[in-house]
């Protein structure tokens, strides 16, 4: 393990819950790095649009701000990477997104992905950001729990409904390989992959395990200072 | 004219020789509907990063909350559009940004759309804006004036750099219309048709001119309550 | 309103309840501008095949050529818009077609639109047009009403199968936006929006709304003679 | 040769040295099947805009219609496939394209093609076309020859130039398979590929080539009856 | 009859009964050059992933430079094209894959166009094939037949899911024109045109198609050494 | 390190000290997993066609079946990612590619990606599997060292021109993120970062990046047994 290495995982969502998720999502990652997991204590509970996760990014920006001496990289991890391209700007230090991350670790899993999203509303939000990528020819399709929260709480429901339209992403849209559309439930991967036959990828897992080989490699993604 | 016609017109920088020259570019269309610009007093002077950018999005809903209720519409008018799709999760009222009307606008105008920018800085946000629109075919070339802030008050030398950026969009990159990527500057729009032969889009012209028809068509872009 | 403003609507087919629809449709623009439409004398009764709007071209041409002189500008009315470039190419003045404008209109108002077609056949031409535009990306489907003569003149059918073909749109292709893929049936968009949740662009206003505000812009397509 | 093969290739202007020079293009072929080039009496001496190539459309089918008979399939011998799909319409005989023909021919033997065009204005209409067939990913470039009449008239100077804009294609924009962007310079096209050392197609022997064998194959682009 | 004409046709599977289906297949065609089709001795029986297609690349290749001296041009009947560029670079004649030949063919027979598959497993390679041509916006959709090795031996049960097969891809894909995504299976064509009534393409022919024409034409793909 | 880690990467050319190089490339990263590069003894010296880079897949699948068992993961180390899916197909185990994970990482850094190809004629090639990859629209340039073998020995002189094609692609293409389109070149990424000001991807570093942390994460490529 680099001792030099101090990965910031940012929770841009006050819930302390998914944070939890966040860090158990990551854990077969720590022998290749310290990775330390932060929650936005003025995120929302949730963040279920536009206007919330835009308001994120201010709060997000100060919290690395904060732990910017110590940081080696960081990782925002809500998918819709808010903040990705600003944090970007207030750092020299790798920052890494679990949107973009998933997504690129999906295009190495198979041919088309699907995401599977937690509520309908975020998947306009998803299709900005895979067109901004420009990688929609790549995208199989993007599927929605659409539980309710009471539901969500209750893993077997919320196990059962993933499976479900996991298999919709497969057999409807033709996915090869699937994409969870939100951080803190890793759990649920290795079941869904057995169920369902195709890789799953768990976003904060690709974007932590994209971020960590960067520090020994020294790959900034900002060289010198573009803006001077 | 409508009476009940407020088009609220927010420039989320603060400066209000920028909002001075928006109301400038829009004074031709005040026949066909009441506009109000609102300057962000809590904007940076100039938006020149993705960060600066994205700080501005709350500030941005703020004032739009402020106005919400005498509103029929609202224009961000920053090119890069920085919380356009968070106001339109806010209000159910027509939301324009200038960057999204200013390209569709070209679209309507010539093949292959030019960008002049101020900065080269902007070029990255500007391409992943036009990846999200899906339009990149259509993009001829982005190209930044590169001006120090000095010679950007020289009204002579600034229009003298941006015919000269808007002959090489048009003759290496093989632009035939061409977008002011950036608000503010409408008086030089006439001189560079006319030094150029290609149409140019002024984009606080251009959203505040797609906005403005909403009102009588009730054409709001929700409808419903798509979150509930 | 402008005194000089004379924006002719050329509906190129000889359906005088077509052009009447139109008129209606475009109504509440009328406080913006004078709106002129003309019916083709000479076009079929509608338009149903490519050969059928290839051929009102020259008649299209010939009647805006009869009122360039007192003309602001031009629409034309038919969805598949037919002579849309050729009318550019004959006058330096504004040229709008409806199925451009209601493209360029929807994509300010949703993610991914849906077309509601009235014949299956006129589907590879739509995607022919969306191809040339470069915007494929953003279209969720086009699917046809599929009705026949006698149906369409039954109101209440009419209404409720476009209904059926939005909810198909909307649940099985994903779109949040909707365009009316034909002139002359705006009396159906506010029922098809208050039933389906999304917007609906009719896209005779759709073109109206966009030719209107160029004058008062000067905002000419041709700026000098790219021809001589 | 197939006696009933009788192939019609009409040439949409009026130039009668147009329709040799189109004749000698083909008649390599000719040991495949008869060939019978037509020249459109009514058309425009060459086609230089969208209006211009947009009349020429009900002449053709009225050509068309006239031989419908006798004809087993039809080339549209314009760079711009005036009338392409209205004659797919009319017809359900093969009809092919020369520019269609060019561009699948061309993908077949290199990676990214380039057009070399008569005339500048004719880029747009191009980009247009390469758009609705979807293939703009695979354009390297499109550049003009520029000269004027008397110089087209100058064999020496034409080809000089030809080859001119074919290095500047390869060079800067990267083709490694070229096309001639019109009809009836076939004499050009071996000295072309000699000089720059690319397959060179020639758009009315692409066309051709690929018709002629659609005969044997009974391969109508037409099945059923989808308008009935 | 050209007599120098000697089209070499290669199988890379080692299935007679396949060779024999594709001698069939492209026999229409045979008054207009003399087609000689070879059977790849060390290929597998079938085809059925990459690896697979892969492994017979350096066997075509061989069994092409043994002919190469009587050869005019060359055929890799396999969809999925393995050895495709790779022939093109080792000979300097025409080489045509029965895939891209099959694509490039259907984008001139419809708008969208469907594959028919035999095994599931295919697909992800078609996909990649088709992002490689830039043609994906035009791809309707790609469906197995899904049939086991005993049902693709009865003709019956074959076509009878062809037809199924081909009319869920025009219905719910929305294909216009179909292509047989394998080599051996002509017989089908004409039958699957006359139930679903749209074109359907024989990847074979196609290949042969384009490929007769290049010879009196000497369009090679290569024209000098490019690797020189 | 976890011990059971044994990710072997393969040089498909019979270059030892090209193996040396990537084995340097990658020594930053051996604290991660234990590395193991392996030379294909019956490879060509180098790479520089589609027919060599085909002829090594039979190669490259015959020496990962040798050290399956050991194997946690696989990287093939050649630019072109000669038998990726065929080996994604032989083995459940991850496989990277380096082009792929160059592009995926290259991807995360800037928006548009600039390659620094060795020779022209590998630039189709890259082109065919960008194209595959869905990314085009990513690409900025590729442009070619075009040195001679002695020129390439000199580091001197390779490293200089490696800074001139680097420029090139920021300035004339609008790169902002370069590739080394090449294995075992990795001691000029740094100098080319310092003096060019932009991240450079060695493609080697990238694709065990991306391998080595699929391991923990059990994140095979293949789940369960599609193709039984």
């Amino acid at each position: 393990m680099d001792e030099k290495q101090n990965l910031y995982v940012i929770n841009p969502n006050s819930s302390e819950a998914v944070t939890l998720g966040i860090q158990a999502a990551v854990a077969p990652l720590e022998s290749m790095g310290r990775i330390i997991c932060l929650t936005n204590p003025l995120g929302p509970k949730g963040i279920e649009s536009q206007a919330q996760a835009d308001q994120t990014i201010p709060q997000t920006l100060a919290l690395a701000a904060q732990v910017e001496e110590q940081a080696t990289a960081f990782v925002i991890a809500c998918f819709g990477d808010p903040g990705l391209h600003a944090l970007r700007d207030q750092t020299a230090k790798p920052v890494l997104g679990i949107q973009e991350s998933a997504i690129m670790t999906a295009l190495t899993l198979g041919q088309r992905f699907g995401i599977i999203a937690i509520l309908p509303t975020s998947i306009p939000r998803h299709l900005r950001s895979i067109g901004a990528m420009g990688v929609q020819s790549r995208l199989a399709g993007d599927r929605a729990l659409n539980l309710g929260v009471a539901d969500l709480q209750d893993a077997g429901k919320t196990q059962e409904r993933m499976i479900q339209v996991g298999r919709d992403l497969i057999e409807k849209d033709g996915a090869d390989v699937l994409i969870m559309g939100c951080a803190g439930m890793a759990r649920f991967r290795l079941p869904l992959e057995e169920a369902l036959g195709v890789p799953v990828v768990e976003p904060c897992q690709a974007a932590v395990a994209m971020a960590l080989p960067r520090i020994p490699l020294k790959q900034y993604h900002k060289v010198g200072d573009r803006h001077a």
